[in-house]
């Protein structure tokens, strides 16, 4: 079958439009669509959660936000694991929160039947994040926008918008108006319902009465033939595993999930004999309290311009870190390098010191405070969970830090706001600090229990 | 007669391409155009500086890059006032920097006949200033591309461009393909020949051999209809004057040329009795050394969001600064506030303080260091000579300091990062320092003689 793509944003400084560019892509071994609303009545649909009401109107299904009612869905009646969507939205009467449930579920043992599990997020607020995917009432954001920021642009309030999901095995896709939005790999929940959600609005009376429309919804459950891959960022939040698009775009596991291969103790040339552990694919430092103690592991190799990813689960009160840049100096006065810091802001006594919050969990240690208020977002810290960093060095010396899914800290090494900053620190007093062309990434044992998995590093150019 | 303008860039973040845009201008009463060039000879035209030749082929002019030979110019035989000028210029071979002359003049009085005066920049460069204006062999920049960034992408290497220039009045403007690039007022030279200029490609063998053309070479000189005012910054180069451009984008003077009004000592409420004084146009502070001084003065009015631009003179080894954000405290303790630092670098024992360059001119004063080596851009401070800065504080709290047009500060008012800053200052223990809401602006007295002009404010919203 022939499936033909439409819409396509250009952007000019002075003028704005919105040009049909045909997107032609052939499957030519593509299943059958179903439709899942026959145009005239929600046969097949069931109401859950809030009470904002549901009808269908011109052959579309319309939900209307009302106040003081948790979020409310309409469900599809059978669960689907595999699959393809579609369908067009447009909201009328100005924004508000909506999204599309899929692989959901409302169960009796969860949360009161509370409706949860993955979420194609439809956000006209200014952030514009529709076609991020969150994991409503359970994790939280998965893909926010920030990681593919090229998307914000995509959505249209008070137009129709064509919206695609893929759910395929454990590689979840979306798409708004033929271009790529988000791709997570989770493997959390195989089947659910779909499932149109009209946002609470709480007591915000100016958002009462706001219209959400769906038409064309339709779906292919058998010989699903996936898009080709895009370059947008990977999501993959399946422990120490790299899909076929993280291997694409230069991504390479540093470490193997089982062994101490690629990595040593600092000052060391192989592997510590205590205090590291590996089990259940996770890379353990030594309990708060436990010794001997391992000491700081370092990679083999050395990097100059390079993208670095990390899982970390901190226990309460727990202090560790990534280095990078790393010096090795005599044993006595430990490993030196440019900090991603990793700490129980609310329970360890490091974060109340340096300045301003600059030892607070994903700022660079003793330099720059992490910049963003993460509560307000949805991806707080969580102390116990797992937790998701990055460190992006460009070739052109820029550096960003970013947390759970966020751009928390931006700074050029080298420049000169880095060298004042360098210059009123811990580290005024050592020559160059932060300036090596290449050198090793640190896994810091601070004397605290940290866990780490899905270490992933691409060398950038 | 009617005119029609071509050639508007579309860019999306996938896409780019060139989109013919016909803009209809319709100017009913403009003089005559005069062709400039026959299209078979250089009738008219006379070589000056340096050696690069200069040829007619296929309708147009060719000049052609040689080594080790001087900036070579192929001027007009005519000198003229006011005028609009029209051409279009194509490179071949690869970028080499070029430029076309006007109001410009060989004197043998004036470096023994070196061409010089306004030239409109063409530069392929990546910084792609094309457009912008040069003063060639005498003040250097006068509207680098940094001023007007949405020009950058109108001059296309390896095409036909088009390029206009009205020179009326004291007012000078620039277009590339339809679209304003530069607006200048000076008085300093009315009257000139037009040159094409062939750059000095010195001993990069790589570069010779590259060539410009320029045809459709058209000027008028009556009956001048200037284009309708754009929406593009200007940039004044006459003292204390505010021209019809800035006065519609919101600006007004803060300073009046001639009197106290509209400031006051600091703590007083009328202005100083010594110290400052006026004439000639400008506000100085009282010699180095003299005394009784006249202390620091603030506006009477105080800002909030705001754009302030400044003309600034520094004598040798002089330090003085803008303060914003204003906070009156005891005459022992001095005014606080947030400062864009005026100092003569050389020369100053204070530029060798503070952290990493954090007290050099440009810099916001303890905290931030000027981010940019402005040496190699035309751009450098220059003591005894006038200079220019402009601070803007946008509604949203981010701020910028400009030098010679060139942005080399910024910061986010009560950012994490500048609160961790100002934790590790001189004033580490001023609660609040830099956070007021609104403050008057301050022109230090810092005990050297220094001079002002051309102040002026607009706000921000």
């Amino acid at each position: 079958m022939i499936l033909i793509r439409l819409a396509a944003s250009f952007r000019s400084r002075t003028v704005r439009f919105c040009l049909a560019t045909p997107l032609l892509i052939v499957s030519l071994h593509a299943g059958p669509w179903e439709s899942l609303f026959d145009g005239k009545t929600l046969d097949g649909w069931k109401a859950l959660g809030g009470q904002a009401p549901y009808a269908v109107e011109d052959g579309s299904i319309v939900g209307t936000t009302v106040a003081d009612t948790p979020n409310a869905f309409l469900a599809t009646q059978r669960t689907y694991g595999d699959f393809i969507f579609e369908c067009e939205v447009l909201q009328e009467g100005g924004p508000t929160n909506s999204g599309i449930q899929f692989r959901s579920q409302s169960l009796p043992t969860y949360q009161n039947g509370r409706v949860h599990g993955y979420q194609f997020e439809i956000d006209p607020s200014p952030r514009a994040w529709t076609g991020g995917i969150y994991d409503e009432a359970r994790r939280g954001w998965l893909y926010p926008g920030t990681l593919n920021p090229a998307a914000a642009d995509l959505y249209q309030l008070g137009r129709w918008n064509h919206i695609r999901i893929e759910a395929i095995g454990s590689s979840l896709r979306t798409w708004v108006n033929g271009r790529p939005v988000s791709h997570v790999i989770d493997g959390l929940t195989r089947e659910g319902f779909i499932a149109l959600q009209v946002h609470s609005v709480g007591k915000q009376l100016e958002q009462v009465g706001r219209r959400i429309r769906w038409r064309n919804l339709r779906i292919q459950t058998s010989e699903l033939v996936p898009s080709p891959l895009d370059a947008i960022p990977v999501r993959n939040l399946q422990p120490n595993d790299l899909s076929a698009a993280e291997r694409a775009a230069g991504w390479r596991m540093l470490w193997d999930g089982a062994t101490g291969a690629r990595w040593r103790g600092v000052n060391q040339t192989g592997f510590p004999a205590q205090g590291w552990t590996f089990a259940n694919g996770e890379l353990r430092c030594a309990p708060t309290g436990a010794k001997p103690r391992g000491g700081d592991l370092v990679t083999q190799e050395s990097f100059g311009a390079f993208e670095f990813q990390f899982d970390f689960r901190l226990t309460a009160g727990a202090n560790s870190g990534i280095k990078y840049f790393v010096t090795e100096r005599p044993p006595t006065e430990g490993a030196l390098g440019l900090e991603f810091q990793l700490l129980d802001d609310e329970r360890h006594a490091d974060a109340a010191k340096g300045a301003g919050g600059n030892r607070l969990l994903g700022s660079l240690y003793d330099l720059i405070p992490r910049a963003v208020a993460l509560n307000g977002l949805g991806i707080a810290p969580r102390i116990g969970e797992w937790q998701h960093g990055r460190i992006v060095v460009h070739p052109d010396h820029r550096v960003e830090h970013w947390l759970n899914g966020i751009n928390v800290v931006e700074y050029t090494r080298g420049s000169p706001l880095f060298k004042s900053l360098v210059a009123r620190s811990k580290f005024e007093k050592n020559e160059g600090f932060g300036l090596a062309e290449k050198g090793p990434i640190l896994l810091q044992d601070h004397g605290d229990e940290v866990h780490f998995r899905s270490l992933k590093i691409r060398p950038l150019r």
